[in-house]
């Protein structure tokens, strides 16, 4: 029944991307179209939940978590495994260094037409990987939503969501684009290299900023600066997120090597400058 | 003449006191009082300019620079360095490194009773330069305003300035601290030690990331975390400021050298962790 709701949905993609560009469909119009699609978010951690939620706001959305103890939610239906890859769309939140091991799990399980989108913060590895893993009648999408429950905590309008269409036809693309721009984000058409050499520079190294001043325990100040308080929430944010996140999305985006190379370049251009400098002797 | 007003102002300390503190007086009344004090900025660089613009909200400032290219800030009247030095009050705003010099060049010149103040971002050199060379009958006053011309560039409500009285009678010292408070600046009293550990890692390590970033020339992103966003943020902050504020906060406070190492080794524990690590291969 879901399915053939969506394929219906799919087949009338024309006229959906007029409903989500609203060019004549009235919003509830609009909204009975995106109800009839079901997404299915397949795994509900730190990530998975925050994303269900909002995706909850346009579309009909169920969850499933290999951990049960995982709170639903709100807006989101708690299913079974089976139930969650009958889904039209199956999101997958999971590990980067999960991701084969899931793909391999989950591949035969999927009916043909079904769209796999991942969320993962680096694109090369979970691209090459869907390709590789799941059958040649499944679609696949490659996102990575810039953003989580804490720098999205005031919401995420004009946040950027890096859109990479991996196996999926241009208009079912284009329906894509649209959904997402209407939640308000910020859609940037990139490849997966593209999108894993910009990040390596830009989240990858404010992530290992983050972990190394972690490491010193630093602490709020009545007297911190503007930048002070900025690098503490550096800190707060990026502690915040599974450790295991932090690894994989060094050890998995190769573009990270020569990140931390100019890194530890960098420091240690610096340090000299102060071990050759003596600290003057107060009398 | 301006001395005697001064003079004035200061016995009448008491009622000065209670102006500040919107005790009774009528805001005109309390303007009166304030302007009959002359504040003389010495150093109109790019804090100094500022910092004078400012305080002119609230007194009558005088300006002077070595370098006659600088402007003169909105609301200073730009004077020779000899009717600075006969202001009641001198705010010194030259380099840390500078200090001694211009202690030195300055010390001959002042009027007893001029109160001296200075405003680097490192506390306990200049507090022992002061005490060293200034003469008996000048008080001395440490302060360190926490922004600056970019963190303040929003206005400076609720930032904080450290507040450490060297060598000045309790009552000037209330005094002060009140005219501050009525500029809408959060006072906090430290010692010059205290403020020199406390900045060293606060301030002192963002300049330190800051200026490390600097030499990796990071670019906008239009796929940047809000994480990525802050971290830009502070290597533009910071590398505003002159390179020469940066060495001086790194070398004159002695307590940026633990810090200096505890962040080499943050550093090294980090690269280590994926040194060991294998960037998987993509097939």
């Amino acid at each position: 029944m879901i399915k053939k709701l969506y394929k219906t949905h799919h087949i009338a993609s024309g006229r959906v991307v007029e409903a989500v560009s609203y060019d004549g469909f009235s919003p509830l119009r609009r909204q009975c179209y995106d109800r009839l699609m079901v997404i299915g978010v397949y795994g509900l951690g730190r990530f998975g939940a925050f994303w269900a939620q909002h995706l909850s706001s346009l579309f009909t959305v169920i969850g499933w978590s290999r951990d049960e103890t995982r709170p639903t939610p709100e807006g989101v239906r708690r299913v079974t495994e089976d139930e969650l890859l009958s889904a039209d769309i199956v999101v997958l939140c999971v590990a980067i260094s999960a991701m084969e091991t899931v793909l391999e799990s989950i591949a035969g399980k999927l009916k043909p037409g079904t769209l796999v989108m991942d969320t993962c913060s680096v694109k090369v590895h979970p691209s090459k990987a869907m390709m590789k893993i799941l059958p040649p009648e499944v679609d696949i999408l490659a996102t990575h939503p810039m953003f989580g429950p804490d720098s999205g905590k005031n919401g995420i309008q004009d946040l950027p969501l890096v859109f990479s269409p991996i196996r999926i036809d241009n208009e079912k693309a284009d329906l894509w684009r649209g959904y997402f721009s209407s939640m308000g984000l910020n859609v940037v058409n990139m490849t997966p290299e593209q999108h894993d050499e910009e990040a390596a520079y830009s989240q990858g190294i404010t992530h290992f900023i983050g972990r190394v001043l972690g490491e010193l325990d630093l602490n709020q100040s009545a007297i911190a600066t503007a930048g002070y308080s900025d690098l503490l929430d550096i800190v707060r944010q990026t502690c915040n997120d599974p450790w295991r996140l932090f690894v994989d999305l060094q050890q998995y985006n190769p573009y990270t090597v020569p990140m931390r190379r100019d890194l530890h370049k960098a420091i240690n251009v610096m340090l000299e400058k102060f071990d050759s400098i003596n600290v003057p002797r107060e009398d």
